[in-house]
């Protein structure tokens, strides 16, 4: 009889029973935002290695611009080098094509990735392109890398410690910002390099899906505030904790470290707000209860 | 009007108009088997990143065991970081799968990862799993490193050189080989050791796509021995020359290195054979006339 699998989780953890133990340069593996290699040859920094995909009908629907899907498929993992710190640096691309695609559509959509490469500095260095019998299938690699100290992860908040986030929540799906959103490079950088932050990840499945899984990498339990989420202008809080796809930072701060870090951060980031919603408990209080947020294992429905 | 496609080369060429001119640590970008980054981080070696993308229907055929997919999956980007005389080492993999698979695929796809991981000294570090509405689409990113002075590109031949195939060629599809192929990864290292190597790249395409590739990358033309191609059992010149994914190297010799190269090849490798089977011409001179091999952007008739 088939077996099914219930969860992300469970399949990650028949994924890793098959594979050989990673080697100790491997300092975060598979479950983690981004790897973390710590190479003998590099001094003083650690490589960063993120892979991700898009489907036509999961990620995005039918009839979405290319050149959107380009900035999207690009931005997506610079998001996610920026939660670690770091500085996003090459692009690898894989396009699986309709058969139908000419030069049109191949031109939008690597339009969008270059738009996106410029903005952030990065360089596209190679990729493959193959024929898909069925719908638009995107992987995109992006290396980058981070100074040892400046390196942040989903583990390291504690008890007592204030929840975070940039920026504004909800409606990205909506509004179409999940198609056009900025990931926070810039920011992610400056926060890097704060002793005080114990903690950070990207809001891509939302508040509601990404809070509890870094607290649970934290062994921690969490307390979200019921007022003062920064919202997307006409969205609930049940959205702004669920709709997923925000691309902005979620991090948790030393209480001692707040102040100085809340006056700093209002002159270096003119644009993008730092909000507190939420402390951190200690492992066996009982978390807030939240709407979860987007599966990517399940299809758009939007 | 929409306007077609004619080539892989043609669509390359319209991808890099659209992208920002890559870093100056990028040695080799797209186009090339590997990505080469020179890092100011790194000390005596080189970053080596290569992409590679699996479409069912399209690299095999439906039906095919998951455990044979990925094998093959992971062994060719390794065959990649081999033909650059590298060491392949970190690897991040997307699955988007179709709706119906449960844990029996999946761990059938990576046991057959896990295996090639074990044998080659990979460390798979992440990746990413989606629903597919359509057919199973792998991408694999593999990074290795290589010495400096060992890196092998396909651009250094020149006239007069020896060239040279390591193993048999032919029937890859007929006799499953293209399933369970080995990587020439110890070879590749060997020979990326030897100075007197000029040029080396890997057969993925067939010896009649690819040898025009290496020629036309060292700006010379070639002649192609009309015997004495090493063929696998039952195959003819033809099929030797173009059914492709022979995954051996395909590489070329000075002249005078080749008396010791062959005497310490016989030594050092014991079950893989290392044939001269052309000679490099000037540009100018007519090449031979060769069938092209496969073209992954059609899908496979086989």
């Amino acid at each position: 009889m088939k077996q099914q699998l219930r969860s992300e989780d469970e399949l990650l953890k028949l994924i890793s029973r098959e594979l050989p133990s990673p080697g100790p340069e491997v300092l975060a593996g598979i479950g983690d935002d981004c790897a973390v290699i710590s190479s003998s040859h590099q001094s003083g920094h650690l490589e960063l290695l993120k892979i991700d995909a898009l489907v036509e009908g999961v990620h995005f629907v039918k009839g979405t611009p290319w050149n959107k899907v380009g900035w999207k498929a690009l931005c997506r993992p610079i998001s996610d080098i920026a939660a670690m710190g770091g500085s996003p640096h090459h692009a690898l691309i894989t396009v699986a094509a309709p058969p139908h695609w000419g030069s049109t559509e191949w031109r939008s959509l690597y339009r969008g990735i270059g738009k996106a490469a410029r903005e952030f500095g990065v360089s596209v260095v190679g990729g493959e392109t193959a024929r898909s019998p069925g719908p638009l299938f995107l992987s995109v690699t992006l290396t980058g890398n981070v100074p040892k100290q400046n390196l942040k992860l989903r583990s390291g908040a504690r008890p007592g410690d204030l929840i975070c986030v940039t920026g504004k929540l909800g409606g990205s799906f909506k509004g179409g910002r999940h198609l056009n959103f900025q990931p926070r490079v810039a920011e992610g950088r400056w926060l890097g390099g704060e002793k005080g932050i114990t903690a950070m990840m990207d809001l891509s499945d939302g508040l509601g899906s990404d809070l509890p899984k870094l607290a649970n990498s934290s062994g921690c339990s969490f307390r979200l505030a019921s007022d003062g989420l920064p919202l997307n202008r006409g969205c609930s809080f049940h959205e702004g904790v669920s709709d997923g796809e925000d691309y902005e930072l979620l991090l948790t701060i030393a209480p001692k470290s707040w102040p100085s870090i809340q006056q700093r951060w209002n002159v270096a980031s003119r644009n993008v707000s730092l909000t507190p919603v939420g402390v951190v408990l200690p492992l066996g209080e009982k978390s807030s209860l939240l709407p979860t947020g987007f599966d990517h294992m399940n299809p758009i429905t939007c």
